[in-house]
C-alpha cells in the first residue's frame, strides 16, 4: 500500500522539474467544477510525474544500468522527458510496437533516448522489453503497477488540495489505476471527506467487474472505445487500494465525444478521450455531487489524433 | 517611451497573481522554435497581464472611484479577472457592444464586475464608456495605448529571456501594438541582439502602412480576416517604439488557418487566429531566422469560436 509520505516525497523530488499544473474553473461543466489540467504537462499527460519520480529515486546501480519501458504512448513520452530532464544521468530505452502512430514515434525520437521498434502490438513490445532487460540488467519502469511511478502521479492530488482546500470530490479516469490509487491515498490521509470517483468507458467497465469478482482483472475484453488509453485491464495497484474509492461510474462513447467537444469549445482545452471521461461523467449526469462543494475533474491527457477532432467537432458546434 | 524599469516593476506587481506561462518546444514548427503560451493564461490571453498591472498601480483615488473599459473580448476578460483577483478593491465597469458574442458576455458576467451592454459596435460602446467615465470619474483602462497596460503585457519578454537566454528572435502579433512595444523595450535593453518581428494579417498591413506614411494610422480599412482581433488600426504606442522593431511581416489567411490547425494537431494547443500569426509566418516561410538561435512565437490567445475550428480542421488533417 502507498502512503501519504510516498506521495509527499515524490512531490519534493519532482518539484524542481515540473511546476504545478493549472486548476481552472470549467465553463464546459459550469460552476462549481474545476479542471486539473494534466493535459498541459510538457508531454501532454500526467504520466511524466511518475516517470520523473521513478528515475530520480533510482539507486546508483540502477541509474548506471539505465531503465527500459514498453509503451506506445504517454508513458513513453513521460520516461523520455524524464531522461532528458535528468540531463543524461539515466539512459532510457523505449520499446514501441510497430502499431504505434508514426507521429508519436517521431516525437519520441526527438528526445535523448534509445527507441526500439519491435513487435506487432503492445504485448509483443512488452515481451521484447523484458527480454532486453534480462540481458542488460536494465530496470523496467512500469506505467502504473509500480509504487514509485504511482506516487509521482499522485502528486496531482497535493496540488489540488493546496489550491482548492474546499474541494468535495475528485473525478479520475482509470486505466491501470496508478493515478487514482495514489491520489486517493493522499486525499484520504489529508481530507477523508473528499470523495474519490473512478471513471471508465462504458464499453470497458473493468474496475466494476474486478470489484464484483473479487480480483484485479489484468485483461478485460473491451469494445471499441475512443478512450483506448484506459480501456482493457486494470492493475493490481487500484484493486489493492479499492477501499479508498467512493464511486465507480462508466460513461458512454457519445458522452466522451460530447466532453471532448465541450472542453475544446468552452474551455479551449484539447483533451484526449481518456482524459475527458471525468467531464463526460459530469455533463452526462452519470455522477452528480452530493453537496455544494466544488468538484475537480482531472483532465489526464491531451494527445488526441486531430482526425478524431475533425470527425466529432463539426456535428456538435 | 516605456523603460525596462516599467516592465520590471510590472513583473514584480503581477507575480503573485500570474505564474509564468509555459515556453514549449513546438512540433508544429519544428526545432528550434518555442511557443510562449499566453493562450494558457487564466483568461485565455496575454491581456490579463496588462489589466492586473494597471489595476494594481492605481492611486488611492482612482482605486476608490473604480475603472471602466470598453471591449468585447480579451481585454474585457483581462480587466474582469484583474478585478476579481484584487478581491473587490477596485470596482470595474465593462461596456460591451451588442455585437459581442453571447458566450463572451455570459463569461464576463461570471466575474464580479458591472457589465453594460450598449451600442451596436465597438466604437459606440467606447463612446458610451467615455460618457460614463466623464459622469462618474472612473479611470478608463485602455487595451494598448497605455503605459501601465503595455508594461504589464511586456512582462512576457522577461519570462522568455529568463528561461531561454539563447533566444534569437521574438515573433509577436500586432494589433494595437502594446504587447510588442513593451516586449521590445525589455528585450532590447537586456539583449540588443534579439530580433523583434512584428506580424500582421496580409489583409490589414497597418503597421507597414503607418511606417511608410510616417504616422500611426489609428483607423485602417481592412479586408475580412480570421484574425479580426488584430485587424484595423494600430496605436500610438507601437509607432513611438518603431525603432525597436527589426522586421514587419504579413501572413495570408490560408497561412493563418494552416497555423491554427498545426498548433492543434501537433502541439495540442488551441490558438485564436490573432494568436497564430507568428506560427503562420514561420510555417509559410514569410519569416526565416538569420542564424541558428532558437526563435519564440508568442501565441497570444486561445479564444477562438469552435465553429471556425469545425470549418478549417477537417480539410487539413
Amino acid at each position: 500500500m502507498l502512503s501519504l509520505d510516498d506521495v509527499r516525497r515524490a512531490a519534493t523530488r519532482i518539484a524542481p522539474y515540473l511546476p504545478p499544473t493549472p486548476l481552472r474553473r470549467s465553463f464546459a461543466v459550469g460552476t462549481p467544477t474545476f479542471l486539473k489540467l494534466e493535459c498541459w504537462q510538457p508531454t501532454g499527460s500526467f504520466k511524466v510525474r511518475g516517470a520523473i519520480n521513478h528515475l530520480l529515486a533510482l539507486d546508483a546501480r540502477d541509474a548506471e544500468r539505465g531503465i527500459i519501458a514498453a509503451s506506445a504512448g504517454n508513458h513513453a513520452l513521460g520516461v523520455a522527458y524524464a531522461a532528458q530532464a535528468l540531463g543524461g544521468r539515466v539512459q532510457a530505452t523505449l520499446v514501441v510496437p510497430e502499431s504505434a502512430p508514426r507521429a508519436k514515434v517521431e516525437k519520441l525520437r526527438t528526445f535523448p533516448v534509445t527507441v526500439v521498434e519491435s513487435g506487432a502490438n503492445y504485448d509483443d513490445a512488452y515481451a521484447e522489453s523484458v527480454r532486453i532487460a534480462t540481458r542488460t540488467g536494465q530496470r523496467y519502469v512500469h506505467a502504473y503497477d509500480d509504487a514509485l511511478t504511482a506516487a509521482g502521479q499522485g502528486t496531482a492530488a497535493l496540488e489540488i488540495l493546496d489550491s482548492l482546500p474546499e474541494v468535495g470530490a475528485f473525478l479520475v479516469p482509470v486505466g491501470g489505476g496508478g493515478l487514482i490509487s495514489a491520489m486517493a491515498v493522499a486525499a484520504k490521509a489529508l481530507r477523508p471527506d473528499v470523495r474519490i470517483v473512478a471513471v471508465q468507458p462504458e464499453v470497458s467497465p473493468c474496475l466494476r467487474a474486478s470489484l464484483q469478482q473479487g480480483k484485479a482483472l489484468h485483461e478485460f475484453p473491451t469494445g471499441d472505445s475512443l478512450a483506448d488509453g484506459i480501456a482493457g485491464g486494470i492493475g493490481d495497484i487500484v484493486y489493492e487500494h479499492r477501499a479508498l474509492l467512493d464511486d465507480v461510474v462508466e460513461v458512454s462513447e457519445a458522452a466522451i465525444e460530447d466532453a471532448i467537444v465541450a472542453l475544446l469549445a468552452s474551455d479551449q482545452v484539447v483533451a484526449e478521450a481518456s482524459g475527458a471521461v471525468g467531464v463526460a461523467a459530469l455533463r452526462s449526469g452519470r455522477w452528480t455531487p452530493r453537496d455544494e462543494r466544488p468538484v475537480v475533474a482531472v483532465v489526464t491527457g491531451a494527445n488526441i489524433d486531430a482526425r478524431v477532432l475533425a470527425r466529432i467537432l463539426p456535428p456538435r458546434v
